[in-house]
């Protein structure tokens, strides 16, 4: 290892070992794809106070993970996720202080940020029901897959709650477009998977026996592929986000010419040279 | 009432009585929704100087309307609006000042501005022609519903003039996407209700003996529910355009907390947990 | 000539008679329209550092030019574009330093910043392979046509690089949704055609004897309407990518209001009164 990686080395986390309690992660054989599954299926995997918080920070944590290239987030038991629980969290909430409330919606909003800031592109595998802030894991991700029975709710409205819960009056609407967004988010109805791939929501349907080896197959070619460009393409599909045009191209002269300063672009072209699929370090 | 209540109701206004005089404005029985008509049906319910203004006044009032909870906004004799009148509009405004003309593009745009700054969502229920300032009434609508024989174009360019008109250039894009939009823009050439549909811009058709109780089923849901989180569903749509996705996440945290401390989140549990209907109160 | 068009005239610039050296350009019998073509149909019609800069210039010198009102971009031999050619661009960027690689980035940027910025709809009309930066030039256009075979890949991840190119992060979601250019971007798939229609990224398919043709007639018919009015509906689908709501509405007042006190206005409505078809003058 050089002086310099060396160095580096110290800011860098592994994630093969790490354990969550409130959560199943696994991570393949060579520790770059790791899927993280809400495993609660008797109760459709809902959110608690505790596995919003361990969701937030593994997804922290990722930012310094050098292992992890891409991650799948899916479910168990033919549910992606109820959401928070009415009684282990909506209940509570109906008797908290402001500081508390607001306390609890950073947090959700949190989990949000960390997941649109760590580098590895996140998919979501979606099946059954995907409810609330269930919805909002899916929307949150970078790519979606969905089977048939998959029923997308952003139900906040059910429960008294407006639509605006962590970033889904922006975020929804750059997805499915605004008008589409605003009848999901004022009456909370679910979105078939017909309408979810029709809108643009989920990227492709597969069945339920099919679906994680596809969300697999999706997060393999991508932790195979330019991991290092990839978490650019993330940072900049979020950087964007409210810049103005000529803002945005200069962004990109710069992104792109950072990436073109790594050797994965020299051994990207290596490899087309020599008809050899290329072989990238992150570098 | 109580004290707070008595004080607050200062700054109310009640609108089942509300006569305006350049269309018509009829309430449901419990004055919770309310369905503004353009009517002038031998003309396809074109706009003029004094409808374009009593529409931005009736709009800006209902802000402080506390029994108004949901709008339907519609034509009548089959079409929606064929939007400014070319000789009551058009002629005149080829012989104003800059002045004059820049007062009056304020005033449309002060109407657009008006639809989405209060707090009700409006439901736009369109037939037949939809055209010109027509389209941008829809457009500024929160949901669209069409018939099958809806026609909306936003025909600016066929009078000489910009798309740019009341916001169509930057909320059109974010309902159907930019490249449909321009097309629409610099083309003026009407939308199918198809297109309308398979573009996100009606949220369903409808035929149009059944268009408008469609449009007053949706906005009697609307008006049963958590009102108040409504607005604020509705404030954040509009607030969240231009934000980052940090500031956007944060916004909504704000947002949502304020909907947390009122008590129709607690009246949305209790109606949950005890299996009944939830009665909401708008505090 | 009056003194004012006089003094104007020595800002504009002729340019029937441009003689572009690295693709070709054609300009119809009364010089309104321009066709730009990509002219190397042995390669797929690459972009090289050369043309690069002469169609940035170009697209610049546009902004000046009073003749022409409308341009297609094509290409020749049944493709588009097959974009940076790798042993003429990629290869050289992956030796160069810092300061030239974004020297290099900045001019690509450039080049979408100037189609954005001439005042003349830009209709891409799209045959067979369409893929890096040739999906760019697609994307930066105004209006997109494409035949069943066009294959647009915004494949940059593929030489190791990221998605964010030229402003592809923040200009792709808008068109295609956040979702789908999410996808595009990290995998670098070439979109179908048919996807490209049902996303809103291509306005119309046609068979490849009929493409240029109907690119021509469109182009045509925008070169006849308000062009005055037209540059300015493209400068506000421009300059309100990143405003509030608010702010979108007054700068249309601002911008419709200038369309307002054009004699084309005038002369749209006296056509309408007269039933003739309108001559536009541009001023």
């Amino acid at each position: 290892m050089s002086d310099a990686a060396s160095t580096m080395a110290g800011m860098k986390r592994a994630f093969k070992d790490h354990r969550p309690t409130h959560f199943l992660m696994e991570t393949s054989a060579d520790g770059r794809v790791a899927t993280i599954r809400l495993n609660r299926p008797e109760r459709k995997n809902p959110l608690t106070f505790e596995s919003y918080a361990e969701l937030r920070d593994l997804f922290r944590d990722l930012v310094y993970a050098s292992d992890i290239r891409a991650i799948v987030l899916t479910g168990a038991g033919g549910n992606f996720s109820s959401g928070g629980d009415v009684f282990e969290i909506i209940e509570p909430l109906t008797r908290m202080t402001m500081p508390d409330l607001i306390a609890f919606t950073r947090m959700t909003g949190d989990l949000v940020k960390a997941m649109r800031r760590c580098p590895q592109p996140i998919i979501a595998a979606v099946d059954g029901v995907c409810a609330g802030a269930g919805a909002i894991l899916a929307m949150a991700s970078d790519l979606r897959y969905a089977t048939p029975e998959a029923k997308t709710a952003f139900l906040f409205t059910r429960v008294g709650l407006a639509g605006a819960d962590m970033g889904a009056c922006g975020i929804l609407p750059r997805i499915i477009g605004q008008g589409r967004a605003a009848e999901l988010l004022y009456t909370g109805r679910a979105m078939t998977a017909a309408e979810g791939q029709a809108w643009g929501f989920y990227n492709a349907l597969h069945a339920a026996p099919e679906l994680e080896a596809k969300a697999g197959d999706l997060a393999r070619s991508l932790a195979d592929g330019p991991w290092f460009a990839h978490g650019m393409t993330k940072t900049m599909l979020n950087q964007e986000w409210a810049m103005g045009l000529e803002e945005m191209i200069e962004a990109e002269a710069q992104a792109q010419a950072i990436c073109m300063a790594t050797q994965d672009f020299r051994r990207a072209f290596e490899a087309f040279a020599a008809k050899v699929k290329p072989v990238f370090e992150g570098n």
